[in-house]
């Protein structure tokens, strides 16, 4: 049966909606059942491709009724981060392409702008939803579309610095942005919810707002509210004069009206709620309570899990999990159990995750030592100053960040670690290629941006007994900030424990001797060139490999050596080609007399979309068959010659 | 007279001072000499040595009364910015060197621990210091080191998403951290003065104190409040509970205690305060109101000039203004008249800054077009994702940024604007070197942070017409993310207007012919190249002279005939040489065939810290002379052959 011909047996009313345009055709009494439906629909596709399952659940009304409240796409739904908008894709024209969500050349894991006009803005990166919603409501205002603007961002994404840089600042220019607060972790206790929906018929029926609304424009004609305040600090210090007035609320202390708390699973209510909301004037908040993984049970009981579950069995709920027996560690276990162990050690050590336990493997020390890990939540700057704040005064933290995330801390490495030399490990997961999660979550750039710091150490492990090397290395007295990059899963050593040593600093490796051509590459991306150089030596073919395990410092000996003895270099690294190791390799070389040619293979000068990471290499021309061919190529046209 | 002569007969109290220890054998009735002496001493200096005055005059009391009740520098004072630190820094054993602040090895302008234990962290960018002290704090707490932390932040510095996400924090880990806001924006109502101070004694009394705290453990011991919460997401719920509770104040909606706003000025009531304050189980925060300028009356009636008003007499406080007359405008200025006039051409042209309206000169587009114009305060994550939410619909943000503050947003350039090609203007304000400001404010990064960055255009002017070509170009239709670097001050053309022209992106312009070398430069190291050139041409040596313009994409042409037609090339950029111009050169001719020998200028891989321009630039390597030294070394050495 194909999948258009089983969604219309099994799904009939969702069959019917190509599009919001469709959905809005339905009387309101029909939405609980497009929502029973969506449910059924994301249990049934993710059993087989895996996604982020519970937050998807929990925020299926939501989906229904902002769609069927507001004029999409004409008006603006900005999802933060995006897990909790597979309904939206679904109801969005992308019903019968969602068996191929996450998938290479098929939907993005993610709201995604190149995919549809109904996908606003780019979504993965947490916290960004209100700052791009206020964008788009200041440019509706500008460009009188009247368009209505709603962000919905959760209530982890919330805390993150930046979005509350976008409520600092929602109330400093005219708008009329909605804000969804999906808040899936309080729950909501009868009491207060009995108070609040009595306290919600109240605030959003349209005649108080109205008398409200008129009250705040009287004051303005009185000049007892004036337009222009005394700029933005002002703002801030509203929120602390809550104090004096007895004003009660933090949003409106930031001057945006707060709805709420509502229940967030009863749609017909949140299509009235929003319908109230929607043609208030300026800017407003709606609290709304949900359950992650709502109406399936197993992920109602454990939504952690539930999160990303990978395949299971759609009846019973039972996770179908491979046989790992015998089978590598993933890195991110091998950093957990090495991060135990140097604890244990050296009393100095402590861990860092921002909102990452468990995807990160620091919650592992979490376990042992709850004192000495740190989750900070979506903070990644906050993390990386905190990790200054805490090796200033004697500590050594292990700060374990993806690569991507890892972005929002830029300037925190250079100015609150790097400039003062302060002992910091930065243990960077999710390095390279990531596979399925795509464009936002790639760890393309982290070479390149740390390489240009003084006094980085920048290194990347081979293998899992590398990585325990690098990180016992880094805590040693004197080594100073220190990045030590790793990819998602992907160990190779069946025996991972082995007992730490000292990696001499800014010296690499050489595995292989061979003729004309040395590939120097770094990290795990090594793998591949052994598997290459094993292909090419089934042709009679050998040639040089050197690990250089670190991109800063530079092993200069390594460069000279290969300087010598070879006419051809090939770099291979699973990041930029731009700014990371094969730059380095061609600075080098670039003002010595005598320098080899170059050939930088890696993640080239372009965004990467989704994919398995084995079909995202092969793309990007780096995996073993594209560097054995690359190698073979150089030889073929150098004998030539 | 010397230094240390006049300050014993101008300034006696203050000359005994040698360390805050001294200060702390006085008696608390003699503190507001020691601050009306202070506040004289700030006036003289700064009046010949130009600094950041306002904030530290408004600051005296806060500073006098810390280091009075607190035992720097085992206590560790963490100063935001440190705008506000000069009585710091004169009362820890800096006062006869004060005459060298902001110079070539003298003092820093702002707190260094590199020149002081007592400067506990680096300041210079804003909102870090919640999170290093809350670090400091738990380090204080693991190594039972029994250390008070004090992090002293400003009312606009709070703002920032780092001092928020260091506030969600706080309250995460035991920690007794105090935080001290500096508020010097609201102005103290008089009966709010008078409540709050009836309200002062009340709160700070440790009697009170003392009831609540053990209040406290009572609900503890009895389960009613747990050590481990449910994670951190709970803690901003807290916040959002404060609505139902009735709880009123953002600080205690976030677990921080608040007492205040008292009077910042009062030093011996400060005191007091500090002193129930110490000992006090917990985080807290104090909320001081003070006026910047306080002391000196220009200062006070115009703080925002007075922030850092250059020369000045110190008798009539009349500002010592050289007369610009007939010189260049700076590249601000240029920029600022330019884009009110592509606002004017353009409807879709905005205009966005991060709390520097006049630092940047976006203040002028704010005076014509107000609507047009957004300050979102120190918020440069939100400026850029705001900026992306803008020009998805529609608009064209023009985003002027400094370039060392533009690092805060980098995941926001790359996340929210650039893999959505989305047309954003940056204007990366104070690039390269800067000066005075040193090691924190340097925009040394910029060129090898955004090269990397796919799709992104990366360009830096020559002169003041280029620049407004740069920015025309950059809002015509479809040219994508465009980033465009100037650095402070420094324009070379008397008249700068001219009528505006669309530069071919990725086309640099030949300014010189020459023989075997020839020199490559992008932005205003051009200017210096062209005077290392006329001192070369004296002595007979001719060498060749690109402009660049463009970092990304590369003028690939020009590469190809400066690689037939010289055997040198020499790059030179007011940027770090690892990653930036200098590398793209090195990985273009890495494989090919004919490469010249490359010598790459710019700032080396090190920090750099404070001087005049010229004179780091001399250190550095790349002003005039030290480029026409090096070409002259290379034709030298290639001579000898």
């Amino acid at each position: 049966m194909s999948d258009n011909e089983y969604i219309k047996q099994h799904f009939p009313l969702l069959a019917t909606i190509d599009s919001p345009a469709d959905l809005r055709k339905l009387d309101v009494s029909e939405l609980p059942q497009v929502c029973e439906e969506l449910r059924r629909f994301i249990v049934h596709y993710l059993s087989s491709n895996p996604g982020h399952f519970a937050s998807s659940m929990g925020a299926v009304e939501i989906n229904v009724a902002l769609h069927y409240v507001f004029d999409t796409p004409h008006d603006r739904l900005v999802w933060d981060v995006g897990h909790q908008a597979y309904a939206h894709k679904i109801l969005t024209g992308r019903r019968d392409r969602f068996s191929e969500n996450r998938t290479m050349g098929g939907l993005s894991g993610f709201p995604n702008p190149s995919e549809s006009e109904y996908d606003t803005f780019m979504a993965g990166h947490a916290s960004n939803s209100i700052s791009a919603g206020l964008g788009m409501s200041i440019a509706s205002e500008l460009s009188e579309k009247q368009r209505n603007i709603v962000a919905i961002i959760g209530d982890a994404s919330i805390s993150g610095g930046l979005a509350f840089e976008g409520l600092n600042n929602v109330s400093s220019h005219p708008n009329n942005m909605l804000i969804v607060l999906n808040d899936n972790d309080m729950s909501i206790d009868e009491n207060v919810g009995a108070l609040s929906a009595y306290m919600a018929d109240l605030t959003t029926s349209k005649r108080y707002n109205n008398l409200r609304y008129k009250t705040y424009q009287f004051l303005r004609r009185h000049h007892v509210i004036t337009d222009k305040g005394k700029g933005l600090v002002l703002r801030f210090n509203n929120a602390m004069k809550s104090l004096l007035s007895g004003q009660q609320n933090i949003f409106e202390g930031l001057n945006i009206r707060y709805f709420g708390p509502f229940d967030g699973h009863d749609v017909v209510q949140l299509v009235k709620r929003f319908r109230d909301l929607k043609d208030m004037t300026g800017p407003k908040i709606v609290h709304l309570h949900t359950r992650k993984g709502k109406g399936y049970k197993p992920a109602e009981e454990d939504p952690s899990v539930w999160h990303a579950p990978g395949k299971f069995n759609e009846e019973t709920g039972e996770r179908i999990v491979s046989d790992a027996t015998g089978k590598p560690l993933k890195y991110q276990d091998v950093f957990g159990h090495t991060l135990v162990e140097l604890a244990e050690q050296n009393a100095k050590v402590v861990g860092i995750t921002a909102a990452m336990p468990s995807g990160t493997s620091v919650g592992m020390l979490q376990e042992k030592m709850p004192h000495r890990t740190f989750d900070v939540g979506i903070s990644e700057g906050h993390a990386v100053t905190f990790a200054g704040g805490l090796a200033k005064d004697g500590m050594h933290p292990f700060c374990a960040i993806y690569s991507s995330f890892l972005q929002r801390a830029y300037d925190h490495i250079i100015h609150d670690v790097a400039i003062q030399r302060l002992p910091v490990t930065f243990c960077i997961d999710r390095a390279g290629l990531v596979g399925e999660d795509g464009v936002t979550h790639h760890g393309a750039y982290d070479l390149a941006y740390l390489r240009c710091i003084p006094g980085m150490t920048v290194a990347a492990p081979m293998d899992e007994h590398q990585l325990r090397h690098l990180m016992y290395t880094s805590q040693l007295e004197g080594k100073g900030p220190f990045a030590i990059r790793y990819p998602r899963g992907g160990g190779v050593l069946t025996q991972w424990q082995c007992p730490m040593q000292e990696l001499p600093v800014g010296k690499g490796r050489k595995l292989a001797d061979g003729e004309r051509v040395a590939v120097l590459s770094i990290g795990t991306a090594g793998v591949d060139v052994q598997k290459a150089l094993a292909m090419l030596k089934e042709k009679g073919i050998a040639v040089a490999h050197y690990d250089m395990i670190f991109l800063k410092p530079i092993d200069e000996a390594i460069l000279a050596e290969v300087g010598e003895k070879y006419t051809h270099v090939v770099t291979v690294e699973d990041g930029t080609v731009d700014g990371g190791l094969g730059s380095a390799v061609a600075e080098w070389y670039s003002d010595k007399a005598k320098a080899p040619r170059l050939t930088r293979l890696g993640i080239p000068d372009a965004f990467v979309h989704q994919g398995t990471v084995a079909q995202l290499k092969a793309q990007c021309g780096f995996d073993a068959a594209s560097i054995a061919q690359t190698i073979e190529n150089i030889i073929t046209k150098t004998a030539e010659k």
